[in-house]
């Protein structure tokens, strides 16, 4: 079909404008990092992403990314010996401050001194900065972004004190509390942080009071920020008030499970297996698929989080911003041995770098890393064993999922890295995923810690809006 | 300190002539590839290697590389349909002819039909052809590079009919037995394949004899190749001579082991634990170190066999080569549940790796690329366990390792893929790693399948020495 002149002109119009409009938005001055982690995102649950939701030949958004690196995660005991297996505590702290420290510390070193973050650094710079997660706000990875504390179990006025998680005392962090001088609980220091986006659960301690009387919530408020628990909300608010929003009472709802809610379970073996190792028969559990979780129907996703944060950060905003967006239930559901829960949690991911890549596309000084904090539990298993043919029982000991794909095949998905509750994490280097070639830090081989100075050097070396950091 | 001049003279004489030594060896227009794969050496096993060779701080040589990747493996069912853990069988055939297929399988595709590969096409075009292993020579991965059978089951004449493993009849190719006028066994084929070099293990099939009446030594060697079972012997050898090395009956002694021999163990558990998961006691292997293996005196270093194929491949060469070295080991030795033997193999790869890029210094067209086959069961957990402060026995259902670090941590190693003789190989996507950033086929994340084509674009698509590939 032939266009008429007037409507081609129209048109070549039409696209002139378009074409202006960004290249007004993008005023070139400001640079942006959007830093996006998945938590226990390592190879095999990048894998499992990619083989149920782009086919075991297809492409994940991330995997169309020009640079992908390998990062080193480092961890010390007390005593400042290393350590192979990381918390997401520790992790994000080395990532947000350059240091390396002790599991579950949140932005202290092993001596309990403060370690000063990149998105402090960028709100002293005049930048504004954005914490988006589905776990609560207060949780280990967004938290080591911007408070100190020498436990992340010390969450709000009422646990820093003193908690127990399932039936154990936790750290309680007695230095930190308001009353003795400290500058109190995670969620205290968040709501006087300054910083311009706060959004994922946590609405529980809002209603908690702090050492000098007053609710979380009056204590936010006080400090410039508008709290919400409800995403309709945002639609009244002035599109540059900083805001925190809390819309679950802890961790936010994941969007898959398994058929009828089943997760990873133990193969079932017959009572002559009791005998012998040799003997009797073992029974896999059933073939599954990923389906809706019908507990996230009123839960907002990460990608309206992400789009909402990048609205609020960006608009009327010469000076740019730092944006930390994560998955945080790809880890938490592999703890749980739930690999639809994982499973969905990548495809939440996915949409937040999609819409982040296209933000991008739009204001050109924008650099998005996207990396895991930490390996986790779960393995992908030949379906059926390489052994199959041998006459005898052959399982793994720990806990089994059979996932039916989109595509038809069946992918077996192992966790037994404990006989406990809840599985382990694990020690493998991290991925890492970014849109540009051309920042000089950005190595293939990194050490986690390595990855503020990454971020540093693109916000503040080369910029006016910043200084030069040492 | 002052040279004297006639001292200086004699000096920058020296230094001219060995550069104007090296400039002559570069002839600048051969082309070298030398393909580095360690097998199962999936990012868990990097780590595992980095930690104790390196340290939790350190950098591994390939880490030091200015390229990294990942690598999707893909495997058809017989029937085609997407399966997602691989063997080294349809994983190397990937690779070597750019072509899905199923487990298995070496050098065909699912209908059986032969897969002209990268080192047959190399040979035509009238490089040089190495294939350097620390298995039997006729393993599935070397295997796959110059032979077409339909199971990797087929190592020789007396196998091609039938064979055991465990006691478990094994597949048989009786299409490709020479004497249904097929191409033979694996070692048949390799022995007629034109490489110029072979070495690894695989003596045992060298006194088999072939439906012909021959023994596959005297076939060897009537097609040319100097057939060896001592490394002294190379020393007698022209440089150039075309070289069968087959150093051991099968596969290679692994140059480490474990305190005393000992492998990853069960956790034993107290009597009143049998009752109940909350009760009684668990008690974890106790520490081991890696120490030499006592086996491996006399078996030849995979840095030693590269070198001298290195050598022999490049000699009076004015063609190029194509080298392929496979640390196979790292792979055989997580089936086995024993963590200093692979890392031990992760080392030798590493000594190959630095040799190979010494090389290319010397040799300005040569791509080195490093890259596993599958990933592997092996996993580093938590030591001790995030949960130990639980009241209840927590421990990895699966096989544990507890190695004291040579920096004096310990790193716990895990195995929990089945319950049988043999861990099973795992989903996650590989890491590739190259000397060379200037490779538009060489993308961040590939297909397995994609590797083929990445060479073949190096050796023929822009050289002299070769026809353009399709």
């Amino acid at each position: 079909m032939t266009a008429h002149p007037p409507q081609r002109r129209l048109l070549i119009c039409f696209i002139s404008l378009l074409f202006s409009a960004i290249a007004l938005a993008d005023t070139g001055a400001s640079k942006n990092v959007i830093l996006i982690i998945g938590d226990g995102f390592d190879d095999q649950h990048v894998t499992m992403g990619r083989n149920y939701l782009a086919g075991m030949s297809g492409m994940l958004t991330l995997d169309k990314l020009p640079f992908r690196g390998a990062v080193q995660v480092e961890t010390f005991s007390a005593a400042g010996q290393p350590v192979y297996v990381a918390d997401s505590a520790n992790t994000a702290t080395a990532i947000a401050t350059g240091a390396i420290t002790s599991i579950g510390r949140v932005g202290t070193d092993i001596q309990d001194r403060d370690l000063p973050t990149i998105a402090e650094q960028a709100i002293a710079s005049g930048l504004r900065v954005g914490l988006v997660t589905t776990s609560s706000i207060t949780d280990a990875t967004p938290a080591s972004f911007l408070t100190h504390v020498s436990s992340r179990s010390c969450e709000g006025p009422e646990e820093i004190l003193g908690s127990t998680y399932y039936g154990v005392p936790q750290p309680t962090c007695p230095q930190d509390a308001l009353q003795n001088n400290g500058p109190g609980s995670i969620i205290e220091q968040l709501a006087v942080s300054g910083a311009h986006v706060l959004f994922g659960g946590g609405e529980k301690f809002l209603g908690q009071i702090t050492a000098r009387g007053e609710s979380v919530r009056s204590l936010a408020e006080r400090h410039g920020l508008r709290v919400l628990t409800e995403p309709g909300e945002l639609e009244n608010l002035r599109i540059d008030q900083a805001v925190m929003g809390l819309f679950d009472s802890e961790n936010l709802e994941v969007r898959w499970r398994g058929t009828d809610g089943r997760r990873a379970a133990l193969t079932e073996t017959s009572w002559l297996h009791q005998l012998s190792d040799y003997l009797g028969e073992a029974k896999e559990p059933e073939l599954m698929a990923c389906e809706p979780n019908p507990e996230f129907e009123a839960t907002p996703e990460l990608a309206f989080m992400t789009h909402t944060a990048l609205r609020r950060l960006s608009t009327n905003n010469p000076q740019g911003f730092f944006l930390m967006v994560e998955s945080a239930s790809i880890d938490k559901q592999s703890h749980k041995r739930n690999p639809c829960g994982s499973i969905g949690e990548v495809a939440q991911l996915e949409e937040a770098l999609a819409l982040s890549l296209e933000f991008a596309r739009q204001h050109s000084n924008t650099l998005i890393i996207v990396t895991a904090d930490h390996a986790q539990s779960a393995q992908i298993l030949p379906e059926p064993s390489h052994y199959s043919e041998y006459p005898i029982p052959i399982y793994s000991p720990g806990h089994t999922a059979r996932l039916r794909t989109r595509e038809g095949s069946v992918m077996r998905i192992n966790y037994a890295t404990n006989n406990g509750f809840s599985e382990e994490h694990t020690g493998a280097n991290v991925p890492l995923f970014a849109n540009r070639t051309d920042q000089k830090l950005l190595t293939p081989f990194l050490r986690q810690r390595d990855l503020h100075d990454v971020i540093a050097a693109f916000l503040f070396d080369e910029g006016a809006s910043g200084p030069v950091k040492d």
